[in-house]
């Protein structure tokens, strides 16, 4: 694996480098940590990587090691940076015959976003997008049941992404994160939507295996100054007929980090929480409620695949992350030993669900620029 | 009190019963329990009350009784039938002198809780309408908090009313409580959304003290074969510049009646779940959440008068229920007296809370028949 | 009804009066609310009973009232005093053939409890002592679950009675539900133990069906200058064979009224908590986690029975105490009548129930004075 | 690192790795992962050894390591074998200069604890004793409350480990986990007691700063058959004066791994469970309950520096169990240095808890054999 971006001190690039690490079967061996050299340089050496391979540019990086050995060079680059430095590395690597990790959203805009669709067709490389969230055993097992018919047709879904990190204008005392996800010129046209309401909607679709249909979305700012919305609603229609909220919020003060995802059918309905990932909450039209749990019995052969640990030994953020990298690793090895992977381990999130996502943002800012009118997606 | 409605085995009329019992404030004296004189002379019976003061219509009871000496009489009707059903008691009473209490929605249509509203004021009667969640101690204590400032300027407000027991269509197996309810000639102009909607509406109002100045209503009917919507997804534009969802559904499969709220401001955000509802979270943008508990220290005034027993000895449904009628028993008393009551006992939901009731339905029904639309309140 | 104690601003008698009134079936008729004869006038003129039922002492209420008519006169004593006047009122009250409503603990000490035990059974009265806790329908449901065998032989019973009130010296400040329970003249023998403690032992037989056989009890008084235990921890060990745990405290500062029990057998187990009284976890060897709740589905019938109103809409304290009341009340009527009660309404905790508090205090007590050491119970 | 069982299969082996990976601190250089010669080299295989570094024995691998340049061999060994087999390669690593982390209990009966013991202080090799709750932010911050004084003078301690994973005899249908837990060759002198209790024993005495000066045990084996206790209960007096119950079991049918703790001082008392491990709830005697949140604001510095990612993105048992390993290598980075490690990461489990783990084993048997007697600890 090389890295692009996630320099020291860079949240997600440390998040990425320790999913990968936790099964063993990736390591990083090269990176252009940072668009500054001598901050990449730093970073690569406190990584305890050979110098050699710390490079001060993603395009000098993908340039050099293609000129390795095949035995040496990287197999894939992972992208860590803002969202409009994913296009670039993501394009450069698929045209070099990289593989390639993307963190969400896919890209800037839509059109990046299907020029990459387009090249990954093209080439037959591997290209996982980190919807990390697909990654919890009990979210596999939220879609596993639904797929299945347990819940009945479909009803109604109810999404939520409350945050509360971004309730005063933090980006204007130089918190990082905060500035580049509130630059129109960095994070794309949406905010709280871009960055989080996407998982929302990635999560929505992936569970109850519909696609939105049409939606009515209100954005608003409420920091003053900010320039692009903290916080939106949204009213969706699924293309089954269902009809659906979701809501994602960075104002929602005292709110850290609550995902959770609602859906009923005609028997019944399921509730998860990402806060406490490992419960599986199923209530029944008439029988009591169930919790599944992480690594209990009964569960669908695909959460069980995505276990570690016994029942009882929580498992977190870092350990669903994994799963996408592991997954990503078992299938890039099959590609390349060119046998065909175990396919309990062939789930991750794809450059098409980038493509949706940044559909999604579109539309919901269409949609609200219109003073929140329907929309078709 | 007189009873209109509620005989043996309604489900609301037991609850009324029960709640204005449970304070010994308030002694049932006479009753027309049923449309069917029979069934109300056996309802009134199996009460306990005197023959002669059960009657066979609400027309009856309320001419005989204003025949009474006043000392002898009711001093209050008590309507717990039907919406359609609420409108003609409720207007006689307030035309012959009698104080009303009535259950929620507050008529079948607008123009009727309209005219409501101005015979209560003309005749300077007490008119409470039971929406009996705003009796919950933590109900109090959120307004409370509110009002004072603790959470800031208020941002954003999620209310949700999910329940289940609508997934089927067992009004056509004769379930009494859910064939008037799904009946147009019943119920009026909507169903989940007039019969809990209107809860969740007066609650985030209660709570916030704001007004929602515009909506959005995405209504469905799932049910086939059902004439109301049992299904309701809602954007909210506040007066004060906050955003807010609102949500009602009867067919939310596996819920039982999961009415919570959530309000964010620039401090802090709190969260009501009608469930365990001597709970009240409190998260805070940058200090450890805090768990407010009925009955427990440091709780606002109105939070502590409107609690009867220790933290630790959970009060529920009932008790919030009998706030109410607690509340207008003093008032009434008070009234009667010629005094002035305490403060704290005087809050209970008006003729003018349901006239904002009313006022909701027919705008969820308007915005959702032209296509879900934006419309003004 | 006849009330021994409970004046006004008596937390428990108030609790008993609204327990009686919820149902409709009670009527507070006359009282000797204190032993101080103007405020006993006081509180039942305050309660608006007529004076001459208002009387000075207990025993002249039993007199006067066995000279009325005996369709006039009250038909049971209702027993709300502290613990040393217990006894007295309830001898003379079955002595005189009236039937007993009487708080917990039974007694002063064991010798008081079995007179009354024999008293009982000599006259044939009813007699119900309200250990109100298992008047709440998830803890029938427990009780109808292990009796059925469900969750298989038992094995291991936690139970547990955290308070936190008495963690400072408050009886010193004049405080009089903390002055009575910790004062050895008017609690008896033991103070944590046998306010709450004796609740945990009850909950505990009464929804395992076993029975403590032997005990081993550590208590402790923690607040200098106190007299009686605050904290005691105390392993036991039940006549089949199965192990368990009851800790009891008023220290654990911050508690509020935490009683709870978990039951492990050889095929579940299951957990309940007085705060949040209408959930029940099962939890099985090899199957998804159950939540069974009030009022919903596929409930046990005593668990029916003792219900008020649809799931979701909470019961609870007082709800649980009026189940006690109430099947008093039918027991009452159906012995007064001559029939045979139905049989789902006939279970309340009688003067045996109370027979065997009393020996658990005396236990816990010898056991904890000799060191600690294990006691046959 | 080199690896002393753990071969491919092993739950607790395959933990170690992954804690041990997660931060890209320690690398797996070797290991003698069977006893069966074979079977380790596949294992090592596996794990992307090379062969060479794969050995046949514990003894083969510390030998063969030792004759390795400096540079080259490991620095130390993590024995994560069944417990008689820690004595063993751990005596022998320390005698032959390298650092140890040993998982728990620490050996196989007090005697090799102490001798180890010995052994660690003679030689100032560092030895990690993989007690791995103590490695949850939440856990310290609980410490760090207790040490400062928050609760003000602890009173009392109720710490639980109930499993249910043993309710039947597993052992006897291969299970290999099962198989030496229960087999007293292999175990050492207890069950439960010895496999989970010690956890609970070791995060009480941590998180209170108290030490157990008496214990009163109560153990039994359910399971017919079976030869260790599978259930203890246990009075306990610390110290200080304060009084607790621990008890642990794998016979609690349906729980998986429920470790908790709840402790009360003067002032107000805290609860954490390791099934949520990133909640700490605090109850104070007089303000609102509070929950401290992994990553939120206005933790103690140990808690923070636990913790990898921001609130709301949970953390798990692997992250736990990493921050021993990762302060291991802290240290010992700063001892091959000869440095002074940050004192915020020296913080892991020594020997010195070990040998109070085997020491609190030997007690409870003794306790428990002569009958649930007082012993001093």
């Amino acid at each position: 694996m090389g890295m692009v971006g996630g320099g020291i001190g860079a949240f997600i690039g440390n998040v990425h480098r320790m999913a990968a690490r936790l099964d063993g079967e990736i390591e990083l061996v090269c990176g252009a940590f940072s668009s500054d050299p001598e901050k990449s340089k730093r970073s690569g050496a406190e990584l305890g990587l050979p110098p050699e391979r710390v490079y001060g540019s993603y395009a000098e990086m993908i340039e050099k090691e293609k000129q390795l050995p095949e035995d040496q060079r990287m197999h894939f680059v992972s992208i860590v940076t803002p969202n409009h430095v994913h296009f670039g590395p993501a394009r450069m690597a698929l045209e070099n015959g990289f593989h390639v990790v993307c963190d969400k959203p896919l890209a800037f805009d839509l059109e990046e976003a299907r020029i990459l669709e387009r090249l990954v067709e093209e080439t037959g490389l591997l290209f996982a997008l980190t919807h990390n969230y697909t990654g919890y055993p009990m979210v596999k097992q939220a879609r596993a049941m639904i797929r299945d018919g347990m819940l009945g047709d479909i009803r109604k879904v109810v999404v939520e992404y409350p945050q509360g990190w971004l309730s005063a204008r933090i980006e204007a005392t130089g918190q990082k994160q905060a500035a580049w996800r509130t630059d129109p010129d960095k994070a794309g046209m949406a905010g709280a939507m871009g960055d989080i309401g996407t998982h929302a909607e990635n999560l929505a679709e992936y569970i109850t295996g519909l696609k939105i249909a049409e939606l009515c979305a209100d954005l608003t700012t409420f920091v003053e100054g900010r320039l692009l919305d903290d916080d939106g609603n949204v009213l969706l229609r699924f293309d089954n007929g269902a009809k659906g909220i979701l809501h994602a919020s960075q104002i929602c003060a005292g709110e850290e980090n609550d995902l959770n995802i609602r859906v009923y059918g005609t028997r019944g309905g399921l509730h998860w929480r990402q806060q406490e990932p490992n419960s599986l909450v199923v209530k029944w039209l008439d029988k009591p409620m169930q919790v599944y749990r992480t690594g209990a019995g009964s569960l669908a052969p695909e959460a069980q695949a995505h276990t570690r640990i016994p029942a009882g030994h929580p498992e977190g953020y870092l350990e669903a992350f994994a799963n996408i990298y592991r997954n990503f690793a078992i299938c890039l090895r099959a590609h390349l030993e060119g046998t065909t992977p175990d396919p309990l381990y062939t789930d991750f999130p794809t450059v098409s669900d980038g493509v949706r996502g940044m559909l999604f943002i579109q539309k919901v800012v269409e949609s609200s620029r219109k003073g929140a009118v329907w929309v078709k997606v």
